[in-house]
C-alpha cells in the first residue's frame, strides 16, 4: 500500500477573520452609525506603528471610523482623559510599549472602562480570571475580553475545537491544551480562559509548567492552578490535543517530534514557533493570528457601542416609568 | 470555592434518531413512493422478534412499508431467493441468529446486494475494510455500511466528534478511541471504520489489544492493524477521548476510574456497560443506541432505492443516446 503525503490542513487567519467580519458587519448594520475608534501612538516601537496602520485599514474597510493621534508620551495621560470625556469617541486603543515599564500598566487603567476595546481594564481582567461573564446581574451586558486571547478562542471556535453540543461555558471539556508562554498579556489570561471553558491546560514557560483546570467533571466554577514539579514539554505535548505557542524571537521552535499525531497547532508569536515539519503530524496548523486579533478589536468596539445604546434605552425607559409614576401619584 | 456537581451531558438515542429521521424523511419525499422493506423471522431468539417489531413500528411511522415474513428456517433460503427476484421488494432484513453457526454467514450472502439494507454482503464488508466508499468509478453510488457500526458513526457525527472543518474521510484525525468488543458483527468493523476516518483506535477484547490506525499524518490510504503486546484497558482508557463498549451480559462494567476526564462514552451493548459513576468523569454519555440503529437501517434502504432509481435513469439516458446514434448512422 503506497504512502500518501501527510494530511495537515493549514488554516489562514484571513479566512477566519472573514467569517468573524461577517458577524461584525451584521452587528454594525443594526447600530446604523459609524463607531469612532481612536488610536493613540506614543510608542517608538516600529511594530506599534505597523499595528496602528493595520487597525486603521481594517476599521476603514469595514464601516468603522478610525483616527490616529500621535502624542508625546508625557502628554498621553491628559490626551486619554480628554478622549474619555469626548462623547464622539466610542473606543480607545493605545499602542504599547510606551515607557516599557510599570507606567504602561498605569496608563492602561486610565482608559475609561466604557471605551476600553482592548479589554485591559482591571475589572475586565478580574472578570476574566474569575470566570464572570457579564457586567450586570441580569446577564445582558457581556464583559470585554482582551483581544489576543479572545482571538485564539475565536480561532478554536472556528476550528470546531469548542464542541457546541456541550453547554456554553463547558465546551472544551475533555480537551487537553498546552499554552507555551505565560505572559500577563496573552499566555496567562489565555490559559485561564481555556480552563474556565472546561479544558485541562498546561501553561508552560521557561521556568516551569502549571496546570489550569476546573477539576474532574468540571466541579469547580472557575479554574484553579497547580504546579507540576519536574514537568517539561516532554510531558505536556504528547498528551495535548491543542498546542498554542507565542514565544518571542525567531530562535524558538516547538519540538514536532513530541506532538501528538493529529494535534491542532496555533502560533501567536510574531515569529514562527513551529518549523515546517509540524505538518507531518498536525491535523490543523494556524501559522499566524494577527488578522483575527484586529477583527476581535472591532468586535469589542461594537459590543461596547451596543452596551452604551442598551444602557441609554434602559435609562430612557426608566425615566418614562418614573414620569408615569410621578403623574399618577 | 464551593464544588458543583459533575458536568456530564447524557444524550439519548431518541434525540439523535430524531435528527437523522428528518434527513431520511427529506430523502423519502424526493422519491415520492413508499419503499417496501421485508423482514424475515426464522429465529427463536425473543430479542430477534423484539427487533423485528421495533423495525416495523419505526418503518410504518416514517412512511416506509414493512412486511414481516415468518418462515421455517429450512425454507428461508428459497424465501430469500424469491424476495431477491420480486421487483416489489426494495429491501430485505433477516433477523439473526437462526442456526447460530456458520450457516448464518452463508445465508447473509444469499440476500441480493441490491436489497441488502444491513450491509452484510461480502462486497460491502470488503469495501468497508478497504476504505472504498463508492460502488462505481464515478463516485456517485455510496457503498452500504453495516447498521450498528454506522449508527455509532452517526452518533459521533451528532456529538461533533467528527470535525467538519477537516476534509471528508479524515474527520477523526487526532481522536483516540477505545472500542471494547471485537466481534465480526460490530466491534471489528467499527474499529476499522473509525480508523479509516482518521482515528487512532484501540480495539480491546478479552484476549488482547490491537491498534487500528492510518499512521502518523494519516499517510496510509486505509487502516493497518498492530498488536499491542501486554496492553490492557489500563493503557487504553486514560488516553482515549472516546470509549465505545459493547460487551454482552450485565456483569461487565468499564472501570470509570481509568477514564480520561471529559471522555465521550457510548454503550452499544443491550446491557449497560457503564455504571452510573461514568457521569463523574465523562463529558458526554450515550447509554444506548438501538433507536439510532433502526433509523440507519431505513437510511440504508433509502440509499438502495435511490441507487436503483439513479441506475434506471442512467440506463434510459443510454438507451436514448443509442437510439439517436442508430438513427444518425
Amino acid at each position: 500500500m503506497a504512502d500518501e503525503k501527510p494530511h495537515c490542513k493549514v488554516v489562514l487567519a484571513t479566512n477566519i477573520a472573514k467569517s468573524l467580519l461577517e458577524e461584525v458587519q451584521d452587528g454594525l448594520a443594526k447600530i446604523g452609525r459609524k463607531p469612532l475608534l481612536v488610536g493613540f501612538l506614543s510608542s517608538t516601537d516600529p511594530a506599534a506603528r505597523v499595528y496602528a496602520e493595520w487597525t486603521g485599514k481594517t476599521a476603514n474597510e469595514n464601516g468603522f471610523a478610525f483616527e490616529l493621534r500621535e502624542i508625546d508620551r508625557e502628554e498621553l495621560e491628559d490626551a486619554l482623559l480628554d478622549a474619555n470625556n469626548d462623547a464622539a469617541v466610542d473606543g480607545i486603543i493605545v499602542y504599547y510599549p510606551i515607557f516599557g515599564n510599570r507606567q504602561d500598566q498605569y496608563l492602561q487603567q486610565i482608559v475609561s472602562i466604557d471605551k476600553d476595546v482592548e479589554g485591559l481594564s482591571h475589572r475586565y481582567i478580574f472578570n476574566m480570571y474569575q470566570n464572570i461573564r457579564f457586567l450586570d446581574h441580569a446577564n445582558t451586558k457581556k464583559s470585554i475580553l482582551p483581544c489576543t486571547p479572545l482571538a485564539v478562542i475565536k480561532i478554536l471556535e472556528y476550528l470546531r475545537i469548542y464542541n457546541t453540543i456541550l453547554p456554553y461555558g463547558n465546551r472544551l471539556h475533555g480537551r487537553t491544551v498546552t499554552v507555551i508562554n505565560r505572559s500577563e498579556v496573552v499566555g496567562r489570561p489565555l490559559a485561564a480562559l481555556l480552563a474556565n471553558d472546561g479544558a485541562c491546560v498546561y501553561s508552560v514557560d521557561i521556568n516551569d509548567v502549571q496546570q489550569f483546570t476546573r477539576g474532574e467533571g468540571l466541579r469547580k466554577r472557575r479554574h484553579e492552578v497547580h504546579e507540576k514539579p519536574g514537568w517539561t514539554l516532554e510531558n505536556c505535548l504528547p498528551i495535548s490535543d491543542v498546542v498554542i505557542s507565542g514565544v518571542p524571537g525567531d530562535k524558538y521552535k516547538v519540538p514536532a517530534n513530541l506532538l501528538r499525531d493529529g494535534a491542532v497547532c496555533i502560533n501567536f508569536s510574531s515569529d514562527r514557533n513551529f518549523s515546517p515539519d509540524v505538518k507531518e503530524k498536525a491535523s490543523i496548523y494556524v501559522p499566524a493570528i494577527g488578522k483575527v486579533t484586529i477583527v476581535v478589536l472591532l468586535r469589542n468596539l461594537l459590543r461596547i457601542v451596543q452596551n452604551k445604546i442598551d444602557a441609554a434605552a434602559e435609562a430612557s425607559r426608566e425615566n418614562v416609568s418614573e414620569a408615569v409614576q410621578t403623574s399618577e401619584s
